[in-house]
């Protein structure tokens, strides 16, 4: 039986051994996938696990590495007998998250996902099912619509495009005027963003039909496109932010934008009915533009993108006279670095602002990092606090 | 000089038996290629020449075959010593083509390019610029909205979502009532189909800035989600058309979708304000469900799918009564194979028709097949017949 107990030795060496590997390793994967709620119509993969794993698979016959790249982690997939390729990362956050595949060192989108942009790129996006899902699940409620609006900007001498939402109701009473809350996405995204991933309509629709929020018009534009600086396409080249990245949203913004919403919707057209918010890049772009026009813009909403310092309010004056409201906002992992403070502690800030006689409002969401989660829920919290004086 | 020699005689063979190649191969190839304008923003590829070709471009430094696909023919492309892949079509159509690429076995999206609903897929477009572009083109002229809407539907108790086009103005001036048209994409395709690659809105907006067309609104809802029979992605396995592929869509049609476009937006709500087109199955659904309902729709357009016959007319009466103007039109490229008549010559029925009383149209477009230029050719010619009476 010498061998035997050589054979068992070997084995338990072999267990011992595992034991490391095992712990983060697809043995130990809860096998309860089912395909993602973004996925295209009839595609099986990807999927989701209860523990928010995520699961590509897809067919490479002649391939000899393919992986998913998630959450800047790439994961090697394996390959069964008829070349189908099947692998899965580690647990993700709720939430919305981009990511791509490679396959023998071309990265390119997964086919089994609808495409969202982001990073600059029309890619594949994963939805990690989030306890809190039904404030932008759609419901059968009143809905509004979301409007995608061609127009020619004097300021670029060039057509660009805009999405609008419009609340439930709003093509009904047609004497009724509405504020309006201008909304800016990240760097790398685009207008698509907020309706998009961002389910800023759904958002609207379930806090109306809840009473929660006054409704109001959104209007999504492109903050990278009027920059006068270079595109996202050109930034790797250069330092970010790119230079104009706020000058030229604002002159479109202020002379082409605004004007054209005022001009074709049922506005308020007046200040105190005029809101702006942004995330990221869009925050940081907010904050410079309202801080620039406290004539223009009463509320203010910054998600992830910095915040407003005592110095900022020392050199607008009529920024501290005229303003109602200042939202900021930050996924709980963004504060955990120090990419977080863009530029000082945004909590502090805030509660120096409030000191000074601002209405503010700080909101952490829990267990979300710099991704749209963290940003649905930033609207959530930021949207009932509009126009209600 | 015998080495000379005998090199020259190997150069004058590898010439000449390169000779029949070179009629097809790459050398010939002009070299004026540009990005095509439905490129993602700032991407150098894909590209189009002057001779209709496409050249794709990917870096995969690890794989071993790559390829461009597309009009249902494989083109391998060609390694550089940096691992990019690069290489072009044969010439195509003028207008829009889906395509793919293949890396090492995996069919995936080209990174470069925008994406587009068809083939049952999101997937890659390339736009070959044709002679007649500028009917579609973005100009700076007034501009339609095209709204995007989430609803309830009874008939499949499952949330829906259409997209509404109204012609520039519609918020202006609010007493003002319209005519509708129901147009519905292809096989493979979804709602999305006639305003991105069809550029339905365009279209209607270019006519309307030059007077050539009444202004009307059109909806865009999903033809396949509300079939009975068997979604998009299971079709592989039945018959095409699947079963239901008519009737389901109907009943969502008249007693949904109709219903909540009267109740929601300012139309004239009968029978001689209601238009019904389509495009391949589309066309085939508008035939049937104007066939049955002709107390409902009064125009009716069938691009590439089929035709009315003079049985389908003895069998509704109430049609040849009710209707105002049937038209149909096809590709040439279609004409010239059998798979054109759908169930009949097309202009032969369109010919008995008008024989028998009714205001017919039949249009053929120049040099294109199955694809999306015939269909925006057919929108271009149909829209100026609606309504006019």
């Amino acid at each position: 039986m010498k061998i035997g107990k050589n054979i068992a030795a070997f084995l338990l060496v072999l267990a011992m051994s595992g034991g490391y590997c095992l712990a983060q390793s697809p043995a130990k994967v809860v096998e309860d996938f089912k395909p993602s709620s973004v996925n295209q119509p009839g595609k099986e993969f990807p999927q989701v696990n209860s523990e928010g794993r995520v699961r590509v698979q897809i067919s490479a016959p002649e391939a000899h590495k393919v992986q998913l790249d998630i959450s800047a982690v790439k994961y090697d997939l394996v390959k069964d007998e008829k070349g189908v390729w099947t692998g899965e990362s580690a647990p993700q956050d709720e939430g919305f998250h981009y990511y791509q595949l490679w396959v023998d060192g071309a990265a390119v989108p997964d086919p089994g996902s609808l495409y969202f942009y982001g990073a600059s790129r029309w890619g594949s996006g994963i939805e990690i099912p989030a306890k809190d899902q039904d404030f932008y699940a759609v419901k059968n409620v009143p809905h509004g619509q979301v409007i995608e609006l061609p127009y020619f900007s004097k300021t670029n001498n060039d057509m660009r495009r805009c999405f609008i939402y419009t609340p439930p109701g709003y093509d009904k009473d047609t004497n009724k005027r509405y504020p309006v809350l201008y909304l800016q996405h990240g760097g790398g995204e685009n207008e698509t963003g907020w309706a998009s991933q961002g389910h800023a309509n759904l958002i609207m629709d379930n806090l109306i039909a809840e009473g929660k929020v006054k409704s109001f018009i959104i209007v999504m534009d492109n903050g990278t496109w009027a920059m006068t600086g270079p595109r996202p396409a050109d930034r790797s080249a250069g330092t970010w932010p790119p230079k104009g990245w706020a000058d030229g949203f604002m002159k479109t913004l202020l002379e082409d934008i605004i004007p054209l919403i005022d001009a074709n919707y049922r506005t308020i057209a007046d200040q105190e009915h005029r809101a702006m918010a942004g995330l990221s890049m869009g925050g940081m772009q907010t904050r410079v533009i309202t801080l620039a026009h406290p004539e223009v813009f009463s509320h203010v909403g910054i998600f992830s993108g910095g915040s407003i310092t005592m110095e900022d309010l020392a050199n607008s004056p009529a920024f501290k006279e005229k303003n109602k409201m200042v939202f900021v906002s930050y996924g709980s992992r963004e504060l955990e670095n120090t990419r977080a403070g863009f530029g000082g502690n945004p909590k502090e800030n805030q509660d120096k602002l409030k000191e000074a006689g601002l209405n503010t409002h700080f909101y952490v969401s829990p267990q979300t990092a710099h991704e749209w989660q963290s940003w649905r829920r930033g609207l959530h919290e930021f949207a009932p606090l509009l126009f209600t004086k």
